[in-house]
């Protein structure tokens, strides 16, 4: 079969341009209006997409302009995700959710539930927290460093896969006759004992329909890159031109070829925002509407919370951005392409919020569906992506466009399936479905 | 207006009847059936109950017959309840979940995003945990001693509440025109610190339709009673006797006053396993059909839990059961109401084992429609409930028994409501919704 390309809808509220929310055609406050949420799923799940996507975050914003963005209000992914699964019939779900502050037997528990509730369809994001305003809601002053929060987030996935196969397949044989429910020699027990956690198990859930819910990797950060290359099954990754992201893919399936697993079984998705319209004129007078709409204090604000919580506010808007020094808070990756949008454009602080209100530093693309569909194509075809993330600029006419607009002309160009094959997220993106036991790094003991 | 009587649908995999998953009108494997639950939530809410509640543990079942019940493999009850938000419009979703091994910024959040997803309809059963096996899942070689899990537990409510209360109902103003999402000062900083948890907050999620989620507490220890008439809306209790009955019903409504709040705030809701049928002749067959199911080692090992993790496998089956300690695993409360059942009623082994084999403890009516709603309207009366918590034998048809038979019996004797009034949990429970800073006992800080 011809390789095709995958794709996720990331939702976000009102849509991702900064500004989307001030947009007249969204919902008032959009990150909590399940309604939306539901008629987002279903376009998307009508249009094939291999998954619905939500990011996250365990704090609010802070700092500058704060007030003026609309992230802090919003759904909990899982919860939000579980809701999806009872409304939805074959679309992936993907849910991020920080190893940093959370406890592995929740999270493992959790997204096991919502692969049984949804037939097979979960997948988590790993994420490791990047800000202080997410530790001081969980009792420390400081965040963790960068170093050690992925040292623990391995570990804490190492626990969460082995939670995982807690059970045989077949371990619950539910039998009325002879009173036994499940096979004591199908329980197996974790028993764990780490550098960071000690957990026991067995998991008090059947092993899930998927065996294990797809693991999702968002770090491009030489720390991200190694989890990524040894345990995770989809990398979502900001890339902003060609050349970067054929040089991190390259390397991306060199490390996962390096660590002894086939590079088909990575599956590496950049995010992109796309404005499309009928015409080229009509795709760049939405983008000018919703760049009108831009506060520079909220875009400002957005910037210095990409690069490292390090506060612009007092910078002069019109002047180049000075070299910043690398922070242990935000995204370390997204630090450094920021940093290097700037200096390769010689960029000013307002031209670099502009540029990046609306996606965020990822590609970006306005024009017709056959232009978009053309970058695309390159992109996947020449060793740059598996597939991509869509982020649609508003909520939801951007999905609705990107459905009725793009879909139709990659499926014409035979780079996207025209109806769902399987029934779980792993058939859709093409993966394995792994043996008790085969995920990446664990061990199991002996049954009981 | 008269008083009606509240009414729970305990929804418990294939039934509360230790045996319930041998019989033959149970799905298989009922823990994971996610088109099973979908089915009894919406029975329970064609049949008005206020609500649908689940219990929980954050462990497998464990012990000796461990393999033989169908405790161990069960959703996650957060995500159960936001899937089944989604395919109901106005039953109450209550979940269960420990204070014990959590961190209250997610638990918040969590039951926050549940009640926007649910429009006003979710409620947290605040427990505390009570075995090793939980500890060993979160890195604990023991678990927390009974005093310390309770101060532990309502500092943790504390933090919840504050968190619930992070935002003004109307805070989040949406102002296109002058590009301000949220208004600042109605965002709260609570700043907690205190001697279990360090949390700043603002909650990431808008004040929630009830304000705040309705808070149940299902201890009924001395250190329980003191937390729910401090911080509880409702309680749901194990009562096995009317006498009982009245007595911890007029404890529980003189503490509530005497901490300071409407006895009328606090509802009590004893659960009631109840097995029905058209005559009382079917009723005695379907009870009995049950009890013939009961596999000894199962039952010798359900109790071995309840009453603290003190294995009985050992015992002689036909003796008296013997005076047994009071140990710090397990329900306090559920130790003492065993003991005093066996010793009341000189029990042995095997008759205590068959009589908590369906109730658990809990009142057992076994008859018609009009027995059950004898029984029930004498407790609601008599000064011993405000409602019930409904425990059917098996799941679905004890559930339909009791919606299509006790429901209408209720209703034509006034005592239960014909349609909905209201659309949240809190309006079908009669219970106000806190203005912001009005839950129990915490304090805000002014505005940012």
């Amino acid at each position: 079969m011809t390789r095709q390309l995958h794709l996720g809808a990331f939702l976000l509220e009102s849509g991702h341009h900064v500004a989307a929310w001030r947009s007249p055609d969204v919902p008032d406050r959009a990150g909590l209006d399940f309604g939306l949420y539901r008629r987002l799923a279903q376009t998307a799940e009508q249009a094939l997409f291999d998954a619905v996507f939500v990011a996250d975050s365990v704090a609010v914003e802070e700092g500058p302009g704060a007030e003026r963005i609309s992230r802090s209000a919003r759904f909990e992914p899982l919860t939000l995700m579980s809701a999806l699964a009872a409304v939805t019939e074959r679309i992936g779900l993907v849910a991020t959710v920080t190893a940093t502050y959370n406890e592995p037997y929740h999270v493992a528990r959790k997204f096991a539930s919502l692969d049984h509730l949804s037939g097979g369809r979960s997948g988590w994001n790993l994420v490791t927290s990047d800000n202080a305003a997410e530790a001081g809601n969980f009792g420390r002053a400081e965040h963790i460093a960068h170093a050690d929060r992925y040292a623990r987030a391995e570990e804490f996935l190492l626990v969460v896969q082995g939670l995982w196969d807690s059970w045989e397949d077949d371990a619950f044989i539910n039998d009325r006759d002879s009173g036994v429910y499940y096979r004591p020699d199908g329980r197996h027990v974790l028993d764990h004992d780490g550098a960071h956690f000690k957990v026991r198990g067995p998991l008090n859930v059947a092993r899930s329909p998927q065996g294990q819910p797809v693991i999702v990797q968002a770090g491009s950060s030489e720390a991200g890159r190694q989890l990524a290359a040894r345990s995770a099954e989809v990398v979502f990754t900001a890339q902003s031109n060609l050349a970067a992201a054929q040089a991190f893919y390259g390397d991306m399936k060199r490390r996962t070829a390096e660590a002894g697993r086939s590079p088909e079984s990575l599956k590496i998705m950049p995010g992109v925002f796309v404005v499309v319209g009928r015409s080229r004129a009509e795709a760049e007078d939405k983008q000018a509407a919703l760049q009108a709409l831009v506060d520079p204090v909220a875009a400002v604000g957005l910037v210095s919370r990409m690069i490292g919580n390090f506060d612009l506010s007092g910078y002069p808007l019109d002047e180049p951005l000075p070299e910043l020094p690398l922070t242990e808070s935000g995204q370390r990756s997204r630090q450094q392409l920021l940093s290097s949008l700037a200096r390769d454009g010689q960029l000013t602080l307002r031209q670099l919020a502009l540029k990046v209100a609306g996606g965020r530093g990822h590609l970006n693309v306005v024009g017709t569906a056959a232009d978009v569909a053309d970058v695309l194509q390159t992109w996947f075809e020449q060793g740059a992506a598996d597939g991509f993330n869509v982020m649609p600029p508003t909520l939801p006419a951007g999905l609705d466009d990107f459905a009725t607009l793009v879909v139709p002309e990659l499926q014409r160009r035979g780079l996207f399936r025209t109806r769902y094959e399987g029934r779980t997220l792993r058939e859709h993106l093409g993966l394995a479905r792994p043996a008790v036991g085969a995920a990446a790094g664990f061990h199991l003991k002996e049954g009981v």
